[in-house]
């Protein structure tokens, strides 16, 4: 039986058909983006993968139905299960955010669902790296978001040459359309327009201003132009306090599809534009008001940075390290009379943190040998009888140096 | 808008009405997990949430449905949401076998689903920790599971006054109805009968046992007596070479519901009773040929823990850590003029490895001192201006000392 398409099979190193995807690359990407979130303070939190239906479309309304997973349970809800996290923190923060002192922190690391059209290299889930602060108005805390995603991103090894983060914001864009058009109303579908206008051909956007009122070329300029405003200016200021400079630029050509955003917004990308977007956020001042039906008011703002597009561009680039079992030592056991005393020195050893795997049955030894290099252990033990007791032999499988040692001191040894 | 009926949501740290669950719990259940499972030699993988209903329908039959979240997809497929990880794995053992040196050794850390009829304390959702071994027929193989599973819980803190496993064989019952009733057909319908002893009425066994042509009272002294068959000696032997013998006792009253269980089947319980089973598993050698529709025969066992019983367990018993965000420095920025020069300081902390937090905004000193200990930080660092530049005091939390240091010594400080 054949897994769903869209899906994924995470094999504990890659195998044929299923490159560049692993458990241990998912782990190194994941232990990776925690680590850097908890240098910066903050906490991690998770939702369940299944909501209400009602949470996505009273945020997006009717039109994303088609795209989720979604159904009647077996109790006549209708739920879905989760294509995003952000209506599911904001229903979290709303509920519970009077037991926290503001700006609250938090960092999750959820696995999305989409039924996407099905092409080549389009998947129906992947995992998010989803990163909030909620409760801090000031500007700084789009710097302090902003630093995390760099910092994200460099901490897997790549540089200011392999990325940067496109800084925009939608105060730069309202004013410019409002300058135009007096028609608040139709200010989200002029952001469209703006949105795909890279990737869409100049007639086709033409076609699409002219009713705004606005012109093609005018639009161009702007983007061309791209004066940070003040608030874009104090964000630069301050990540260039922090030595972080060239990882922004501000491009107003990056202006975030999606209708909740309300001021600093950006987008990360490979320097030679190979990929889709590695990673977007920006600020979302009137989101939870809106989820918590106006019960709790809180500026919030964040990002999110998907696995696919990240793991291909490590692979890519080359910077994913090499993965294994990582064993400690294997136990070679060739005198099956020693087979208990080998466990309990493996019970020992495990018991001291080591990484400790032998051949469950009786085995040829220089079998047991291949074995320990295929498994890439760093060490081999053997007991062996002496006429003063039992003694281990620790091998070095990479200087192939043996030394022979009393079996308690075996643990020491491997560590050393 | 609430959250589903028996889901979770995991904040940083248990909330009232969350309780004991939280992110930072979930967490260290998960790296303790992974932890022993790496140590035994075992390697991670995962697969789908989502799968072909077929895959469970094919295994339980059409009865499981009822308990399913189960749906037809927008391309008209009949999925579920996983109830259990073993049809997915032997479905990635069948297809990728032939990749891997025998024995597999693999486990992994699947969220799954069942719609249970709701009461309290009953969940939809739970973690579970899935430790499986294929290719290997020799009764060393359950001894390597067990003696894992009996590790996972001392991992935790647990010993041998807190848990024992409950060691049964299946091979144990067959030859005891066998001798009794010819018909092989109706012993599945035994096994059913003897797997709820413990718990029903004995005249509703009796009831059921009459047609099978069983006496209660044989039943029952058979449990009683429990005299290890010869594979359950030798795991019991191997167990004793580790040193395991405390945490295991033959007890025929253990026999594992479901149907495809082969040879020696176990479960895990608190010494005291107070808890359902903690964890169970067992060998089932002929599961991965009947999902790989006869292609591929190999032998295997395993064991699920689930998170639910044993974070319970770990409260009552005392056995959980505090958690907190484990700040290893907060950031005092008394002197605005001094913001810039400590958001660079802050910067190469992190840069460093450390954990660090601030306030964002300019806030009194003694509001930042009162948030650095609320965090649990173990040091504040405050920037002052002096003749001779820019120092750093660094005060430890703890014992209130404080030093005055050079600020490109102040990571080597907070390391120390």
């Amino acid at each position: 039986m054949e897994r769903l398409p869209g899906f994924r099979d995470f094999y504990p190193e890659p195998l044929p058909g299923n490159e560049p995807w692993s458990c241990d690359a998912r782990q190194y990407i994941f232990d990776t983006w925690r680590s850097v979130a908890r240098r910066y303070g903050f906490r991690e939190y998770d939702g369940p993968p299944l909501e209400p239906l009602e949470l996505y479309t009273n945020k997006s309304g009717n039109e994303i139905v088609g795209q989720l997973f979604n159904f009647i349970d077996k109790g006549e809800r209708a739920v879905s299960m989760r294509p995003e996290l952000t209506p599911t923190v904001a229903r979290m923060v709303a509920t519970s955010e009077r037991a926290y002192k503001k700006p609250i922190k938090w960092f999750a690391l959820p696995q999305l669902f989409r039924y996407e059209k099905q092409q080549k290299g389009r998947l129906r889930e992947h995992f998010q790296f989803n990163c909030d602060i909620f409760g801090e108005q000031a500007n700084a805390a789009d710097a302090e978001i902003i630093a995390l995603l760099i910092d994200s991103l460099r901490s897997f090894g790549l540089t200011a040459e392999d990325f940067v983060l496109r800084l925009s914001s939608r105060q730069a864009w309202q004013g410019f359309y409002e300058a135009r058009n007096p028609d608040a109303s139709k200010a989200y579908e002029f952001y469209q327009v703006v949105d795909k206008i890279e990737r869409e051909k100049p007639e086709i956007s033409r076609e699409k201003l002219a009713p705004l009122g606005i012109s093609y070329d005018d639009v161009v300029s702007f983007i061309q132009k791209s004066e940070p405003t003040p608030e874009l200016q104090a964000v630069l200021d301050n990540l260039a306090a922090r030595g972080l400079s060239d990882f922004v630029k501000t491009d107003y050509g990056v202006i975030r599809g999606l209708a909740y955003y309300t001021g600093v917004v950006f987008e990360a990308f490979d320097r030679k534009g190979e990929f889709r977007a590695i990673a977007g956020g920006g600020r979302y001042d009137n989101l939870i008001k809106l989820v918590s039906n106006g019960k709790v008011d809180l500026p919030a703002l964040g990002f999110g940075m998907g696995d696919v597009v990240l793991l291909e561009l490590l692979k890519v680039r080359g910077k994913l390290p090499k993965f294994s079992a990582n064993l400690n030592a294997f136990m070679m056991i060739e005198d099956e009379t020693l087979r208990a005393e080998s466990l309990s020195l493996i019970q020992q050893l495990r018991e001291g943190g080591l990484l400790v795997d032998y051949s469950l049955t009786p085995t040829k030894g220089d079998k047991q040998f291949k074995r320990a290099q295929e498994l890439g252990s760093k060490f081999t033990v053997r007991l062996e009888k002496s006429d003063t007791g039992t003694i281990a032999v620790v091998k070095n499988l990479q200087t192939r140096q043996e030394e022979r040692v009393n079996p308690s001191e075996v643990a020491t040894k491997l560590k050393s």
